[in-house]
């Protein structure tokens, strides 16, 4: 069962604990189409925002990313804003910025005291994993550390493990998000969630991913998974659902629950 | 996966293979509150009736209860009907007759043409199993042997056992409903549901219930679960949603699958 210890809660919004809050990527490639979406996406019900900034022209410029990000946090008000630079070995786009220069993008956004969360891969360097945990904490952040694989599913006790190592290098906030290939996989999924959720003193985040996992999309109050993605404007992984269409499936629970 | 050759066609509707089918009970206790009950819950877009008839208050006569499923037939047209006795060892309704007054009922209601499927419980005597696959058989009804425990879930091994023992007594459908306590109970049902889909011969139908379970009745096509129990007029297991929620839900999945 999940516990109340690990709620964490961000500008009033819940991770862990009840339904999950429904999070919207932003993938614009300029800071006014960043600045559209960011509305749009909230008009249509988003808990939290998270900025893709490897989809963004301008990541190469530190000022001009400064500048989107205080645009941004002026468009969506107290919403949660995540912001990810997401690596290409885990299917973010390709960016000039090495990973040295992607930590210093990281600690100016963080010190600009407009995002809430930064989300790094837990599978990076553990030098740069322990400077993303840094930066964070100088600056009042949380962390997110995820793992990715757009390919397969590893094992059951792989996936627990992914979530302690989350927990081991000190994240806030540990995620996982993997494609199925067999029912199984969307099994083990769940399981590691439950599992993670029960041992973990962190909120845990998951999702199978693709048109076989989309249930473990909607269900992270049955099994422990604090936020699911769903499509804003622009699917940003496959299997996520129109923001509508989850937040029909979590009226129908939350129902369920009272009657 | 759920492979083709299981699938039970049963006037059109398919039992095994896609969206689960919706299925609603029918616990009137007259005839013709029983009628109105089905043009309702049909109106409300059930795929499948249930008649509950140990909550008819004719059961001891059957003539009466002949007339009653007739009235059903013709209220329902060519939808397909389980006629169910529960057993009060399965939290079904006291009855005053005895079980083989019970399998005289099932044989005079299968020889009359009006029913498409019987359901018995897995658990009854082994001798009167029997009885229930030589009257299904003879009549060419199908045969859902069924097990309920509305205070806990049995262990996942037993719950696999549960299903091949359905197998092994020669049900059409093997059908499993518990009651969770913790997640893993849920979860556990789920896995012993995807193992017998993968192993069974048969189509299999499973329900984790109450509200801890009640995600397990929408995600039937991710684990092969090939009916779900939905509210028509009155709920008779804990849980279950009404029918246009579970529409709803089956629709978003339907449009991802899609998508």
């Amino acid at each position: 069962m999940s516990s109340q210890r690990k709620v964490l809660d961000i500008r009033g919004r819940r991770f862990g604990g009840g339904t999950p809050l429904i999070c919207s990527s932003l993938v614009g490639r300029s800071a006014e189409r960043i600045a559209n979406e960011a509305r749009s996406t909230l008009a249509k019900g988003a808990d939290v925002l998270e900025w893709r900034v490897d989809f963004f022209d301008g990541i190469g410029d530190t000022e001009a990313v400064l500048a989107t990000a205080r645009g941004l946090r002026a468009a969506i008000g107290d919403t949660p804003l995540i912001f990810t630079r997401r690596g290409t070995r885990e299917a973010g786009q390709p960016i000039a910025l090495g990973e040295d220069a992607v930590l210093r993008l990281y600690d100016a956004v963080a010190a600009a005291g407009v995002i809430d969360l930064l989300e790094y891969e837990m599978d990076s360097a553990p030098a740069r994993v322990r400077q993303a945990r840094n930066i964070a904490s100088a600056h009042g952040v949380q962390l997110i550390l995820s793992y990715h694989d757009f390919d397969a599913t590893p094992g059951l006790d792989e996936l627990v493990e992914r979530f302690e190592q989350a927990e081991l290098q000190m994240a806030d906030v540990a995620k996982i998000a993997v494609m199925p290939r067999v029912r199984d996989d969307v099994l083990n999924l769940l399981i590691a969630t439950a599992r993670a959720d029960a041992r973990l003193g962190i909120p845990v985040i998951s999702m199978s991913m693709g048109a076989q996992g989309v249930v473990t999309r909607m269900m992270g109050d049955a099994f422990g998974s604090a936020m699911t993605f769903a499509v804003g404007e622009t699917r940003s992984a496959p299997g996520q659902l129109p923001i509508a269409d989850l937040r029909a499936v979590f009226d129908v629970l939350q129902r369920a629950k009272g009657g």
